[in-house]
């Protein structure tokens, strides 16, 4: 069986160590002179966050402008200890669930895999390095701009692999399980992440780890 | 006394950090692929670096891009392969000189310090974030762009301190060297790193060592 990840929130938790990045950033900016209480500034970043987009790449120059009436040079020693602590967090945090990679390994050896991702080309393929996890997709990476639908991707990959016999898992009913229901492949929703109580196109499995793939692909197999 | 110090190797060793963040960077692009041996690779990317400049964000793609006919999705597995390795690498590298931070406590004591450093704003400060500099210098850093002379900061920072009794330390006798002289302020040349013998202005002094400037302001004193 063909079997199309999805990256974000499906094989390591990027929900959560976006926000702990930020927290990080946060206090690191209110230590070097950022006023305001710690509640005031997420605030103003959430909300700068919200207009500009998750990859707008001056989402802490932006909050810093809009809180301060400092002069460009205090303000840039305060947003750059953000941007500092933001990058710095991020590296060390940056690890797969704790399931991922032995699940993966497990798969590799009846299944082909592939990652099917949204996002910047670059900054996508950064944290599949830093996660470790070219090994188990090698040139099977797909990446759709945010303004594209992961559909006409899943078409190609399924020519690619001369199959029609995919399993797509991921955590997004609006974005991987609508594609999948879209094009007839199978579909599997992690319950994990921010969009875990959103409604929205049904699965045909929902799982709660990626350990219960392992399940599900064996009974399939029978 | 006010102590105007340069950062680029002269608070830390820029050019071996760099060296070795583009030695592990080719090498992790060959593992993912790259053609060519890495004397090859590294005379490509040695013509880039002199064509674009260093601060051109794009080294690695051009690299690649003039040794491949790798379609683009090929090349990028490659190239981010090369731009991980080396942001890593330069987190795990990233530190000042083993005596910079001692000497700094103790200069400090006695003399006002400054960072005067060439480069884009968002790049110098977050090497001082890195390197942990922040405490020697808070927001007496001024950052100039390439194209611009230190010449004019000089006199800007002397304004602000109110005095005309300064000494500036950098290794680079085009442009820190010839600022101090320009501005009739003392300089102290560092013989080390890239630029250590290559002939320019003369600075009133010579060190081999950060430490060295401890002995050199004890005798000024006297």
């Amino acid at each position: 069986m063909l079997l199309i990840f999805d990256l974000d929130n499906t094989l390591y938790p990027t929900h959560e160590q976006v926000i702990q990045c930020r927290e990080a950033a946060v206090k690191a900016m209110m230590k070097r002179g950022l006023p305001g209480t710690y509640e005031e500034i997420r605030k103003e970043l959430n909300k700068v966050i919200k207009e500009k987009g998750s990859n707008y790449n001056q989402h802490f120059d932006l909050t810093v402008k809009r809180m301060t009436n400092l002069s460009r040079r205090e303000q840039l020693a305060i947003i750059t200890a953000g941007v500092t602590k933001y990058n710095t967090t991020k590296q060390e945090l940056m690890k797969p669930y704790s399931e991922t990679t032995r699940v993966l390994k497990k798969l590799k050896k009846k299944h082909n895999t592939c990652i099917l991702t949204k996002g910047k080309e670059k900054k996508q393929w950064d944290k599949i390095n830093r996660l470790g996890l070219y090994p188990y997709f090698k040139n099977n990476v797909w990446i759709v701009s945010d303004e594209e639908s992961k559909e006409t991707a899943i078409k190609k990959i399924l020519k690619k692999f001369k199959t029609t016999n995919a399993l797509l898992i991921g955590d997004r009913p609006d974005s991987d399980i609508k594609a999948a229901n879209k094009t007839g492949i199978k579909s599997a929703q992690l319950m994990k992440g921010p969009y875990k109580n959103i409604k929205g196109p049904e699965p045909d499995y929902k799982i709660n780890n990626l350990k219960e793939l392992l399940k599900l692909l064996k009974s399939a197999d029978d």
